[in-house]
């Protein structure tokens, strides 16, 4: 059962997240250093700097040479890559930095699109005008036009991704470190935080 | 026909925004001194600042005295109140720094939301990654999902508030200076840069 004893690790610009067997946690790019691993690890990475490290390490394996990418565009995270690698249908909202969405069709990525995350966009209201600098209410009845500056802001942040996201009609998929917080507007929502692992698995599965 | 000698003023936290009969200029508020009009002007004011010198001018008449505001509420931006009532129906899309989007049904305000401004929000994305520093493609497809990180932004801001305002099923009224580029997505809505002085001559014209 080599699955279980595989190591995995989805390299982001903050942190490290490793699935060892069926346990997941993070190290700080800043303070980890890859070397100390003499393990194989498969990996994805999209920071560029631990890139760079990460390629001349034997026992760091790649994954994204490894994925069909005729169906993504070259610009694209690999994160987001792998995520939809994981599912055969749905929307997939990956709520990090960004908020990234991506559709998935009979095993198809039918494309995405990317949306800021939940403190970048407290930044920019507050930016805008310190008359707008509140915590966004993830309480909020999205049925009901708002008449107070907290739930305007609020409605116009999550309202908006709402509409969108649900316009699609399919199962939605929610990851990422603020995919708590977006549960409580998509209640029905899958949250699953090890998503990119499992299309990591996938993809391992495929090469073998 | 006192309508057309009346002197008009919107003033903002960058510019006095006036209506002389039926000519608009904007005046900056940095280089602009309100002791220069010795005129009767009826203004509304949503700088503080601003606010505190023309306060001082009996020339200088404040309109936000003549509204009912049972229908608003209190920290509601009194340009977004005057847009509100210069109509009966519909949803008002106001763009400036912000976005601001009011609904309003039979004559009564029914709730509105904040949105970033096309600048704001071109900045929230360039300070999430350098990848997303791209200058917003208003010409997008809104049917079509995006598979290129201009497009993936774009779609991600525009078709989002786009979902939102047409789900209301109403007439819109574009205002504000970037209303020129938010017509591209809503080409069937209404464009009037001088909606909120019309709320101000109907707030004139019911207190006579």
């Amino acid at each position: 059962m080599e699955d279980i004893l595989m190591l995995l690790c989805d390299v982001g610009n903050t942190s490290y997240h490793f699935l060892d067997a069926d346990k997941d946690y993070k190290e700080s790019v800043k303070t980890f250093n890859p070397h100390a691993i003499t393990n194989k690890v498969y990996y994805i990475c999209v920071n560029p700097h631990a890139k760079l490290v990460l390629e001349t390490l034997d026992n760091w394996i790649d994954l994204s040479w490894h994925v069909d990418m005729s169906n993504y565009y070259d610009t694209m995270g690999i994160d987001r890559i792998f995520a939809c690698e994981a599912i055969s249908d749905g929307v997939i909202v990956d709520a990090g930095s960004a908020i990234t969405v991506d559709v998935v069709e009979k095993g198809v990525f039918a494309g995405g699109f990317i949306y800021p995350g939940v403190n970048a966009m407290g930044e920019t209201y507050k930016n805008i005008s310190s008359a707008l600098d509140y915590p966004f209410n993830y309480d909020i009845d999205l049925k009901k036009l708002p008449k107070n500056s907290r739930d305007a802001i609020s409605y116009g942040y999550l309202k908006t991704l709402h509409s969108e996201v649900i316009s699609h009609s399919k199962d939605i998929f929610l990851t990422g470190g603020d995919a708590d917080k977006l549960l409580k507007i998509f209640p029905h929502a899958k949250i699953d935080k090890t998503l990119i692992f499992k299309g990591m698995k996938k993809v391992i599965a495929k090469k073998q």
